[in-house]
């Protein structure tokens, strides 16, 4: 079987991806401020983006992590995505996907929300392949690698847990 | 200013909620599999609703934990997603939403992703208020509050280090 | 060719479901008050759930009976479908779907539709297949077979005078 | 209170409105067919908008009768729908939508649905308010209004019926 | 390789299209005008339809011409649209599109957008098909093909000049 | 009544905008090719993004010149849409956007579209106001803003001829 040796290395800027949108009335609550759940979305087509650019391959979700949302964006304001590949491991890789929103008549910028998610590159029959290993160029990149590794860690643990524990379900 | 206390006390099952949907083309990639912001965005939904019959109040969602896809849902597949509040905080909750594909053709039902979403109850100027406490009924309710809290002071501690640290955006 | 005898029957409770929805500002009219054509749409997806639940196969829509609409539903409220199998025929079976709305303050529900949707069971190739019996187990299923039955001889009866009358079209 | 004699009388033709859709791959099953809830939804829309060309007022749709499927439409293809008014009550009025399929490499058409829909004039608050009557120009259309009041009756029979029954909820 | 000869004329009329939408709040900004892109998406379909109407094959978008907004249209008004080939080539034609705005309360229309859509015509490998030529029953007819062929070479031109500079990327 | 003259000049650089989206089965024709109507869709959005980023102000579309479809663009790739503005009038200016396809198993790029699109600054009366001064920094851009006069002019005379002639509706 191939191995992630097979593959060139890529640098984090390979899968640099900025994507814009206008908040429209159907993306808001009564409030008026977008829904979590149109964030989500955008927040995985930005990430899945990123990932083909690093992988050049079929790619499925497999976890998100440390998703928060700080501000309320607003109907007609702009909502800007920016993602990029944080780390990999064999089949596997993770993207960090930063979420700001943009007024536009004032052009101020704020960071919303921030989250981490895990993706399998896979064939064309869903069977999982190696991924291109990323090359950390700076100290920055070096440290979200690192992230990665203990987001990594702390989700397997869970999952163990989990496991261990009866009558998780509700 | 009203405090938790002034709220009547709310069972788990109260807030209680399920949703089918039929997975359709354009929720799905290349692969037929469903995509997954789609399946995040049906947790928000689905999760917002159970907050909403908790709290009887506008909300804003204010983050997600834990969330993970462990098998594919394919296009014309049912998706069924089960919410209900686990643990209640001063003005914040959390909801764990519970995702099961349902064949069409066999009936077959899997665990496809479940996460935990926490919600601010909020009035219509956005601003947060109390949330009604939470009665947990028997053991397994209990255990759900014990893990909440863990997931939100890991939250709290992630949230501290990233501003502690310099150099954290992309 | 096969016939319903050769399929087990089945009891309404195994076709049981139900759909929860935020109504959002796209699915209203400038009033507010969610369309028509959004409670047809959803009913027509939960009616379909509630049938591939009962026979396990591909389905297609043939009638819709007795659709009113009772009462407006609000932007920002909640839209509850609640459908099950009523009566089988050959190849055909009757669903009702009853929709309530939720006000998402107080937790006030009241019906504001009720329809019955008439579904064939097909193969692959879209041709007709027997459905499972439905075996009624209390008055109250039997009641609703009777009613069933009386809004096919009905819609029959329609359809024939129809085609004897000239000039029907517009 | 203003009556319906205070309004000018239009014709048929008044409120004729025709549209044609391309049917994408979301609005089908996997058998590739139209959803009957897609249908639904395009046949209240094309009803209000002939039922406004009548009226000249907001609109809230009462009922649906009589609504079947008789073949299927498949991606790709066209679905035509051709709407017009056939008879006026007080506050209420019914619009007859006839549902076409269009194939588009060879242009065959045939009739796939019909439809009775019920729509109730209202003001910005939501109370009925008197529709202009329509005048019966042809012997056609005194066959439509006839119809229509046949169907009316038999509505509110049925609901009579059901309100003296008792446990009709399921 | 068939020619345009091998294939029977088309009158204009036979491609006529027209297609009515209520404007939804997710179609318009912040100022409750329908947007610009919801309006291009619907002119496209319009001309997709009345193309197919003439050619009877399938079809690719090649190119707009003179697109102008000259109105605003606001939620809960109709927009209508009304398509017809004006001119054939060898393997491609233009359809003009007009775009009017119907207030609901008054019935005022007024021209809000007129286009004219280049299609080629293709077969199931997307491959360039001749299409039937368009028979000019009239002098408005004679007309709309001479400005047809001013558009098509003004076109042409532009893009040659193009072509000859360098640097024109952005 | 206050001029351009009064506002602050712009670079070209403040009004870049970059989207990225993945092309979804809903999008594409039977051959499965994205639609030009959802490419005209995202191109009127990208355009008004980096319009607001020059004038943050409201905007309304007034027209569209020389879009042309190069290439099919297929399900499953991703359309990359980049914006600037290239031009300003008084109460109107012009911004450039450029498609292009990625494919996402070999990132190969090409362009498939190109548009100018011009926008009128509004109030929120939706009354017109001055627009920022653009200033042109380099070659290039002084390019552009004269493409951008002489399409404008063009444009403008065939509106008058247009006014000129009798008949042009059809």
């Amino acid at each position: 079987m191939s191995t992630t040796d097979d593959l060139p290395t890529k640098s984090p800027s390979d899968s640099v991806t900025e994507m814009a949108q206008v908040v429209l009335p159907n993306d808001a609550n009564p409030l008026g401020f977008i829904l979590g759940g149109t964030v989500m979305h955008l927040i995985d087509i930005a990430g899945v983006i990123a990932g083909h650019r690093h992988t050049r391959s079929l790619l499925v979700t497999a976890a998100v992590d440390g998703l928060e949302f700080l501000h309320p964006i607003k109907v007609g304001d702009l909502i800007i995505l920016r993602a990029r590949v944080t780390c990999t491991f064999q089949t596997s890789f993770e993207v960090s996907v930063e979420v700001l929103s943009e007024e536009i008549l004032t052009g101020a910028q704020r960071v919303t929300s921030r989250a981490f998610l895990t993706f399998v590159a896979v064939d064309t029959d869903g069977q999982p392949i190696p991924v291109p290993p990323l090359l950390a160029e700076n100290a920055e990149d070096e440290r979200l690698v690192k992230e990665a590794h203990r987001r990594r860690k702390a989700r397997l643990e869970t999952k163990l847990k989990r496991k261990n524990e009866t009558g998780t379900r509700h």
